[in-house]
């Protein structure tokens, strides 16, 4: 998914400097919301579906948060960090705990073990802008706007 | 919407004790999430709409945010409790954001007055489910399941 | 969920005239969305989980669907007549589709037994608005736009 | 996102004729719906925003139809076939009227002219699932489940 990285180049208050890292992490976030849509309704499908529902469970949350973050992430105009932050502080925890779900079904469902792998690859770009973000002025968790005067991604 | 609580009641684990509560945030979740979008749209519809972008903005995150945390709170089987804490945080903040931000136009737009004040009351919802649930063992934030032997909500 | 009747009523551009339709198809929509995905994670829950995949197909199926339809209803602002006419369709039908299904383990399942009845509601009150709006001059399915001059809601 | 096929492929219920389909939809939807929100956001951020406003309507409508359907297309268990042609063709004129609208930016906004190719990609690739799930004995728009007895994808 290369194109969002150029689309969110041609935005007119695009942040050249960290674009790139948007990009990657918006396909991250794409690619772990459907894999774990598809992980749930796999496990759904399986013979001992009854052994599967913690699964279906964080595959779904998974899912949902993922995309509530992407949603988040691709705008660029007077972008509100403290919920940028708290939001991918929530995505982080989600695919970690998919993630750990996930592997302990790895050697029974391959879905699973995918799965996992995604989770991981996710968590890792999302802690990685967190950690770019947060050190660039914003303090994470904090209420009070910053006192730059743009206040913008 | 009362037949929300209904629904949750009939759940085979229904926690009897704070279905209630749950119905009320979820109840206050949806109406804050189409209000929000309604007042981005009411926002890109005026006339100096320049002057609404960061509350466009806010509105649309805060639609977001609460959809994916109701998404999560409608669920009763084996709720992964540190997601569920970490999203009702991002929630709160989205919620007070954008609250603040419809607050310093609702003079000019009765939409950023009714937006804003469902902003407060989901936001209210939402802090006081948190709050019941981080009293009742679960510790806010923790990665680590607690040792109930059932980590179900 | 009365307060979105009033938020409509506040767009720069409200079509005065059929807010009170738009509301009560939001409403419905709304509940639906939840309710439905209540009942895939109730379906989940029970003992004989693998009978009710199906039931959790099409719960999680409309959920999606409905979610996506009040989204384009509630905006006002230059509104694509042919996406809302198609999304409505697709949205009638993912109701009764789902209705149908549940209503044959509202005998076994109270759960189920609500969410047929939600569904039905939903179905009505999405159909009633497809006839409102279809009757209006704009051609149900034509791709081409209508020759009013404003194309709009 | 080529992770997306391997994982359709893991599914205990796998349609091996067509999962290669299934996965390049899926790919071009996560894509259209981002790219589609991300011009919005431009937009929104353009000088002469209100020349923009049906533009960022149909980008926010095509955005959600567009992972509404990828939600439903991802399922390969018990498919409810009469909604996902419904969604689907829903999908189809998202992205040809969001298309339509973004060409006509497309010498003033290189946003534009991405999100424009973005959707007639993605409307293609729907036309096409749409044409080869159709032609397989499921009449489209048929309200009647058909007589083949899994009745699944």
């Amino acid at each position: 998914m290369k194109i969002i990285d150029s689309m969110l180049r041609t935005h007119p208050r695009a942040d050249a400097q960290r674009v790139g890292h948007y990009a990657q992490v918006l396909e991250a976030l794409a690619q772990c919301a459907q894999v774990c849509r598809a992980c749930a309704d796999s496990c759904l499908a399986e013979e001992h579906v009854a052994k599967m529902r913690r699964c279906i469970r964080t595959d779904l949350d998974c899912a949902d948060v993922c995309e509530a973050t992407a949603a988040l992430l691709v705008r660029q105009t007077e972008t509100p960090n403290e919920i940028v932050h708290a939001q991918l502080h929530a995505c982080i925890l989600a695919c970690q705990v998919c993630g750990d779900e996930c592997e302990q079904h790895a050697n029974m469902h391959e879905h699973c073990r995918i799965c996992a792998e995604t989770c991981r690859h996710c968590q890792e770009r999302c802690n990685f802008l967190l950690g770019e973000i947060s050190s660039s002025g914003v303090e994470e968790g904090t209420m009070e706007p910053t006192d730059s005067p743009s206040f913008q991604r």
